[in-house]
């Protein structure tokens, strides 16, 4: 399989799990000395990882938190982000301008602020209350914090029985989901490579989802126009511009908002002939429950797009690393 | 000017405002009555207009304030939606069936619901716990309500000599600003009717302006394709699709983002050679102090769009109440 590592998929997925304890520990922390609300602070990709948290914790809790754009933050500010606050963030680089003002703000209004800042030597990584440092896998770092919080106040008993089926089968799951989309991400990649737009929907945690693939993956990345759009928000206006040969995707989870993405599924085949469902429920994700797959779709559908990215690539020349402009030009 | 009523804008927007001692009313016996906090529940347009309300409360509050989307609401659930809380919506045709069952849903929680319900007799306006009727203006209508919140909570202490302005000059102001924009709307139409597609930049309350203004008007009204991004995220991945020709337009406005949106439009001619900048500051808006400009400039910018509607309209021979599928299909 083209650009496939198991051996390191497998390594990777199964390190981040193994953060669990050090995770618990500030969480468990937090929790004895209280607090008082929970931000999820971030910028593009992370913002989209702090929206698929929020959306998980909606369903659970009664826990004052929210999400925070770093920039919006920097210049509005946010009264609530104070004494009593614990801010949480991820950061790949660990020097994202908006993110490094953004936590000097929150520290200077009174908050913490729980970092999973990948290189431990990075500005971020030393500004942080708490600290964890592991590459990739922000999505899960994000979930097994919240997890945490929601279990310690007794609004998410499942935890136990469900971090045993993470730990036993994630890493297989994602890789045979890799491996069952590879065929699929080839034709997918062939039929769209050339897209003047390309429109990706997505409920629930695959809000997040398809916004950051829309923006971080075939924006920034293969450099194909895009629009996401909350399939909560595609019946009030959108739809109007979908004709036969738009390219619409669908990304359905398994989550709260799959009614909400079926809807769309559902309606698309009366006014287009170019759509596609990506559906979490097609892939096997051996050894969980029914009742846990929807909080792994946002993964699973990562894996699936991740086999759509290494064709695209290829077929359209164009390697994911080059940027025109992103830290390239001062602005 | 084509289809400009001015006698008709006046008495829309004095009418408007003057609806704020029964909105103070309301406002005032909740905050009596004591309440836990506020949501601001919306769909597609009003959803945006929801966007706009919290980034200028933000700005001020303490108050414990989010916004909904009224599907995700009804899918998710939020469990800080209960007894205590005060949801307010705002509807035109009063029948938006998310709204209709995210009402429901928050009463069943122990919510009261405010609602702006255009029409008296629709169900929504029935169902409300505490109804306003009156066409149209529905930010004017929210922003009254949220100001007065706060200058309840001592947090908005220019409460008094903001309104006297807004009374005073707002109807005039909005109105010189189509008048001043109306030879700009006339070339903006003819240069991009034909657009593709075309992006729309905002932050702050322009956030939810570009994003409605590209949503629900020219996807839903002109069946053009649009992308709003926010200014805080475009340089985290959408940049890299922007080349000598594609048309962007950066909405402009005086609120505490301005820095945000300033910054994409400073980084543009470096990259384009099609873009838009629409500052509100290039608009008179006569009476009004420095001050309280940025919290009108939603409504400025809607004046200076509605200018450019109506020629899209005109030239691309679109009348803008049809639509293709909205209401026409079930789904």
């Amino acid at each position: 399989m083209l650009k496939f590592d198991e051996e390191k998929q497998r390594n990777g997925i199964n390190g981040a799990l193994a953060l669990r304890d050090r995770i618990n520990e500030v969480a468990d922390r937090i929790c004895e000395e209280g607090y008082r609300n929970i931000c999820w602070l971030g910028i593009g990709g992370t913002y989209a990882s702090c929206m698929q948290t929020l959306v998980h914790m909606n369903e659970f809790t009664e826990i004052d938190t929210f999400v925070e754009n770093a920039a919006e933050y920097c210049a509005t500010g946010n009264r609530r982000i104070g004494k009593g606050s614990i801010v949480i963030i991820s950061s790949v680089t660990g020097s994202t301008e908006e993110m490094v003002r953004g936590v000097e703000k929150a520290q200077e209004a009174g908050a913490k602020v729980f970092g999973f800042i990948d290189v431990e030597t990075a500005a971020l990584a030393q500004m942080v209350d708490y600290e964890i440092a592991y590459p990739a896998n922000e999505q899960l770092k994000f979930f097994m914090a919240a997890d945490r919080f929601m279990f310690n106040k007794r609004e998410f008993p499942e935890y136990n029985r469900f971090y045993e089926e993470m730990d036993a089968h994630l890493a297989s799951a994602l890789i045979e989901a890799e491996k069952e989309a590879d065929e699929f991400g080839r034709e997918f990649a062939k039929k769209h490579k050339d897209d003047a737009i390309h429109y990706f929907v997505g409920a629930g945690n695959q809000w997040g989802a398809a916004y950051s693939y829309a923006m971080c993956y075939w924006e920034e990345q293969h450099w194909i126009r895009t629009k996401s759009i909350h399939a909560a928000e595609f019946f009030h206006g959108m739809l109007e511009i979908v004709e036969r040969d738009t390219p619409v995707t669908v990304f359905v989870g398994e989550d709260s908002q799959r009614e909400l993405a079926e809807r769309v599924a559902k309606f698309l085949p009366r006014i287009c002939g170019n759509y596609t469902v990506i559906d979490t429920k097609d892939y096997a994700l051996t050894g969980f429950s029914e009742e846990f797959r929807g909080y792994i779709s946002h993964l699973v559908m990562r894996a699936v797009t991740q086999r759509i990215d290494v064709y695209i690539e290829q077929l359209n020349c164009h390697p994911m690393e080059i940027r025109r402009y992103y830290r390239r030009l001062d602005y």
